[in-house]
């Protein structure tokens, strides 16, 4: 694979920025909600942003210094007078009143107004909740830390969850958020956005605390095969044993696998077998049984 | 909407995890590549993980303590020890490869191997890069923050890009990043996974430093619209202006709008066809003048 080697010191800071924005990415949206001392409410969002710690529940993210004039945001200066945050979340309803809340209002305008949504008080903070979010995180900042004073430098914002408002929908029979039902929304470079619902969401299941097999325990038609992708093998190095001699050998009862074993060119056709084996019916011990078949 | 609400003093910390998990997301993951003082190879990945500023060029990530038996992991050791590591992004070709990696292998086992993945020299640091990621990003870390010291704590692992790798295939004829070519994972709750390619990732243009109309400046028949979603609303509130009075009329001329001015239930009609005009040619000049004539 030909790579580009960017070095931070001599690229350009916006091409830099735009580079890290499409390498770091899905990212997270932080719908953050701040007042100052006067009541004047902010909304506005953030994708340097992202949970950190689960025991005490820490969230972190960045109101940047713009990189077109050094200048630094409301957020940020609410936050530094009253240490008061709300992080809602932002799913598919809402995101376009969301890119309206990006807007560069006056501080003393009120962004709930302009966006069209709703304020509704928190148990805890002072900053009001978006009614709309359909998880809204009430926090207080421990601490606020400055990683530079030039056009696009961030800070890290900490925050303490002190309670979790999440909707009633979204959560499914096991108690659990439902990626589909939440649909939220993610930020990747330049103008894109990503929704997170549909076929392109779904399950990846790996125990990491048993020990699989790995690349370096499967044999050498398998590693070094053309027909199976590098997702393929991962499948199969992710199976905790190999097979038994007399279950790969009880295969050959099976008629089409018969057939298969019988022609000339049996290893490539072993091979797309198990290829769409593990596509389509994703059972990984079926497939290597069949790979094993071609000695 | 009905909301339920967690509050972390009493919600079992496995709970209050999945909930912050289910709604923080989508995360960008760090496949982080570091080295002992023997020289044993380690990758693993991290979903607490996010750029934080672009000048410097900050990315943060956290290796958390386990839950169920409060250790730490070797990513945090080696860095620890020798403040590198290479961060490596993970796109849908390599993320099976990426969940073996993290399995919990003892510090001697080489990772790259049970992976499958090559590991290359990397320009600056001593860690290996992933030759299969389409963005490396060699790191220097400035600092490692202890978020708590019980199981699920996180530390935040403060890290400066030095080098950045990008593979030239995944950049586009304006020099930058091709989301549907780069074809990023990103980690959400559970289990799940999101592919960011493909018609769930596409842009949203809303300028920032102009000043939008907001909802505030909207005439009620389209604020109180039961036709339109918050989004077609927000598209319209997007507008920098109102059009003119003779613009509006002079759609009048148009044969298929005259007749629906017609009809008896004309605001319906009216704002449906709007709602088309938004959804399917995302016009919104065209839809707030169609909005207008219903007066």
């Amino acid at each position: 694979m030909k790579m580009r080697t960017l070095d931070p010191k001599t690229v350009a800071t916006r091409d830099l920025h735009q580079f890290l924005l499409g390498s770091v990415a899905p990212r997270p949206i932080a719908f953050a909600s701040t007042v100052d001392d006067d009541g004047n409410m902010n909304i506005a969002p953030y994708s340097f942003f992202n949970a950190f710690s689960s025991n005490p529940p820490i969230l972190v993210f960045s109101s940047n210094r713009r990189v077109t004039n050094n200048t630094t945001k409301d957020t940020l200066h609410n936050i530094q007078k009253n240490k008061e945050v709300v992080i809602n979340v932002v799913n598919y309803n809402i995101v376009r009143q969301m890119t309206l809340a990006s807007i560069e209002y006056p501080s003393t305008v009120n962004e709930f107004e302009k966006a069209g949504l709703t304020a509704i008080p928190s148990d805890i903070v002072r900053p009001m909740r978006i009614k709309e979010s359909p998880a809204q995180m009430e926090c207080v900042v421990d601490e606020i830390l400055t990683l530079g004073d030039q056009g696009g430098a961030g800070h890290l914002i900490i925050c303490k969850v002190v309670k979790l408002h999440v909707a009633e929908k979204v959560i499914d029979e096991q108690n659990r958020i439902d990626p589909h039902k939440m649909d939220l929304m993610g930020r990747m470079g330049r103008a894109y956005y990503v929704r997170c619902s549909g076929p392109n969401v779904f399950p990846l299941f790996q125990p990491v605390t048993k020990i699989a097999l790995g690349f370096d325990q499967l044999p050498p038609q398998i590693i070094n095969s053309k027909v199976l992708t590098g997702n393929n093998i991962a499948q199969l190095a992710g199976l905790f044993e190999m097979p038994k001699e007399e279950d790969v050998l009880a295969l050959k009862q099976n008629e089409s696998i018969a057939t298969l074993l019988d022609m000339d060119n049996r290893s490539l056709l072993l091979q797309n077998y198990a290829k769409q084996v593990l596509d389509l019916e994703g059972d990984a011990e079926k497939a290597m049984k069949v790979l094993l078949l071609d000695v």
